[in-house]
């Protein structure tokens, strides 16, 4: 491979297949510095024995995925989600990531008030902001492609992320620009510069977008430069904000999931440096 | 059934497996006064004689879909694109309904230049306009759900429908407000008002967002009630706008296009009366 993988961050999402492990020495073999953490996996593995992994490979997390899910009405459902949070700020800490991803929630069961919705997220980064912060850890409120307004993040813009992060300081709650939920978006880019003014790009994600999607719209995540993003052009608006930070690499695609994971790592890492290195 | 259906048009589309015989029979049961036709069937049963069938049932024609697919960038597609949508217009005047709805088109292959294709749907607007004009015909650009961005049509939002039709006269290009594709748009309701003040809703249509979707995100438009989005609410919204046209229910639906279409058109009158109705 030719160009520098240095602002590249493999997600583990987009390699699940390879254990924690097997992902920190793939990432050494292919000079791989980077890695976005999930929860799930990084708990199975145990916490610390994860941030002695990562630390001992000489890995940086770039951010941990994820908080959120704040939308409940029911108050002890609303309790569970909040400490649930608190509990991925201290996970991040541990990890030594600075960032926690949110992906806010959908809409209760039975409900159609997004309005509402939205108001109960920020009721909770209220609360979750200064325990954050405490932690040495930024909330980053991740806009999701408005197919998943229902069911999964009632938050679907960037000018609707900022919205809720700008009532609070920007070292506890700001953004993740993910080209796949705003390529759509012609206010996006006036977005990503709203949200460099003010410090709040607290992580840059990309994935394509490909079609047909599948059914449930969650693993059609297409693999750099197979789809209808241009990611030079995204790269372009967010370090033109100040970005300077990883580029990370998130997909969630069955087919990529089938495969050899090493295979896809050198691939997406290959791809990166086609198509979004400048 | 209680209450009124004048103000109620079922798409031809919601039960797309009843003939137009068989349709305007079902109508005439249920005193449903108002449909939205479609140009393929409309053509396979010929346009003259569905004309006449409409008129001698004393129904209504809301709208004809659809024009539109304007983004080609060859020369010979784009011109065939127009020869298409001249026709389309013509259609729209035979069967005698003031309103030609526009699926604009999503991404030439290999292209990933968002702004380039709007801009081309402008180009063909500048020649549809007058052309529609003469035949009594308005153009109503639909923005279709984010998720058709790449693939079926590059206007995603209102903001960017009426960006698009202000550079016309509104007697010429206006817009489709589609419940299905703006629910989850915050601003829709700033840009419905827009609409309305510059007069360009030519029509409003009713499908409620139910999930999972199903592969390809075409057939899983949800009955009235099923679903995340409050039909009321945007009723109110179009109407506040100044909007006092029919209200037609379009629902792609393999679940309710696999059942007996007259029960289908009963149950959508039904939901309209239970859901819709102020």
């Amino acid at each position: 491979m030719t160009g520098s993988l240095a602002r590249f961050s493999v997600n583990q999402m987009t390699v699940k297949q390879l254990s924690l492990p097997e992902l920190a020495d793939a990432c050494r073999d292919l000079g791989v510095v980077n890695v976005g953490l999930w929860r799930e996996p990084v708990r199975t593995y145990g916490v610390e024995a994860t941030a002695k992994l990562v630390r001992d490979a000489g890995l940086t997390v770039t951010t941990l995925c994820r908080g959120g899910f704040l939308t409940a009405i029911d108050p002890a459902e609303r309790a569970a989600a909040l400490a649930d949070n608190r509990r991925a700020v201290d996970e991040a800490a541990a990890l030594g990531t600075e960032v926690l991803v949110l992906v806010s929630g959908g809409l209760p069961a039975g409900s159609r008030d997004l309005h509402g919705a939205r108001e109960r997220i920020a009721d909770a980064l209220a609360e979750l902001g200064p325990y954050a912060e405490r932690h040495g850890v930024k909330l980053a409120i991740e806009p999701l492609h408005p197919m998943y307004a229902a069911d999964r993040c009632v938050v679907s813009t960037l000018a609707q992320a900022l919205d809720l992060a700008e009532r609070f300081p920007a070292h506890q709650v700001g953004v993740t620009v993910d080209t796949y939920h705003v390529w759509w978006d012609d206010r996006a880019p006036a977005q990503i510069a709203r949200a460099g003014a003010g410090g709040r790009i607290h992580s840059f994600q990309l994935a394509d977008w490909t079609t047909p999607l599948p059914e449930g719209v969650l693993n059609g995540r297409g693999q750099i430069g197979d789809g209808a993003i241009d990611m030079r052009e995204w790269r372009g608006h967010v370090e033109a904000a100040g970005y300077t930070g990883a580029i990370e690499v998130e997909l969630f695609n069955d087919g990529l999931w089938a495969r050899d994971g090493r295979e896809v790592l050198a691939e997406t890492a290959q791809r990166f440096l086609a198509h979004a290195n400048r």
